[in-house]
């Protein structure tokens, strides 16, 4: 944890808060946060700063903050991808959420099995609780918007041009002949990554339909953990 | 499992295996493997191909098999790490070797743990283990090689100029004022990423001094596991 992130609901007046759980044992074992110390801090959505310990103990901390600073750039950079297995999701969110994503919309698709529909890794408080992880990692105080979408083709012809207008749309693809375009410093980009065993033609073909380049990253077969932060490499500098 | 890597213990005579343990298991349960159907096998260091199964049972697999195919291209990318935490070095070293990183050194730092070198992940056997995950997730037959150095001054001094000759030497560090350089496409190159917390200013000198241009991926503190695909990402297609 390289950032205390705050919520509206952790301020007891306007430059003080008290935490209670995680983040106080946390900055109280790992940190030793002691009074009179200065930690990191960030307000969700808003600024960076530093916070003075004015009270440090196993399941109370509490801090006069000074937020001061703007969040890290955002790497310019959605995602669409296959909801990926459990085990999966949960290393790719935090490490989404590290890189500065701003939209990640997990999507059904043929080959993804239905029963990771079911897993509570899908609940919009769990899925939070992966960013935030992420965040705190990176020093951000952006929660990127994660949406899921059950049903592919509504999802692909009817919402995806409209959030992703503007961007330039990428389909990393084993079987296209294509290397990765290279793109504009900072130009917005949409990269649509497959399930394991890859989207289907149909799928593919959908995804072009909607403007989407395929290209290859070579024949290797990427974990979905490994593959997003190898594309935002890819993508350059925001 | 996207390859079943072979080994010369394998083999039963010229064009025939047979495996045991986790490989049959796994090819029976989870691929399916039935008499006549055919996998992707790998010989280690060798070629790709294709085994015809001859037998499948929960613990035994007879193969027939042709190897004709080369390994995918190396990334022409070595990594200089300071020991990772346990957790992350499971993470890094199977990463590192689907996206066909040729070396790895993994080597003390002023902030690596101490502890972290009584860990049997950083044993030779553990340490091949998960290069081999890797392998068998990428498709490829090319491990990486590992070795592990608990003094940073005598390995910097004496060892790299040599291992890492005619290498781009790049060192991602957040205080650095450059931004990545471009590499000329199939530029080998060599990555140094610092421990938690970074590298220590006399490791940064000893770096520098060897050839290392700092340079800084933006304020955002990345884990190693996606720093390392990052940075892959970053240097370009082999």
């Amino acid at each position: 944890m390289n950032l205390l992130l705050l919520r509206d609901e952790d301020f007891t007046g306007p430059g003080t808060v008290r935490l209670h759980g995680r983040r106080a044992r946390h900055a109280h074992q790992v940190l030793r946060a002691a009074q009179g110390g200065a930690l990191r801090v960030g307000k969700l959505g808003g600024l960076l700063g530093r916070g003075e310990v004015l009270h440090s103990a196993p399941d109370a901390l509490e801090l006069s903050v000074q937020l001061t600073d703007p969040p890290p750039p955002r790497a310019r950079c959605d995602l669409v991808l296959a909801v990926p297995r459990p085990k999966a999701l949960k290393k790719v969110l935090p490490a989404a959420a590290s890189l500065g994503v701003d939209r990640v919309v997990l999507v059904n698709a043929a080959r993804v099995e239905k029963s990771y529909f079911d897993s509570r890794v899908l609940s919009p408080a769990f899925i939070e609780e992966l960013l935030v992880l992420g965040l705190e990692q990176a020093r951000d105080t952006v929660l990127p918007r994660v949406e899921v979408r059950d049903r592919f083709r509504p999802f692909v012809e009817d919402e995806l041009p409209s959030l992703f207008a503007g961007a330039r749309k990428l389909l990393p693809h084993p079987a296209a002949g294509a290397r990765m375009p290279r793109l504009d410093a900072g130009e917005p980009a949409v990269f649509a990554v497959g399930p394991e065993g890859g989207w289907v033609p149909f799928e593919l073909d959908l995804l072009c339909a909607q403007g989407f380049e395929a290209f290859t990253l070579g024949p290797r077969t990427l974990r979905v953990e490994v593959c997003v932060p190898f594309l935002l490499g890819a993508k350059g500098a925001p």
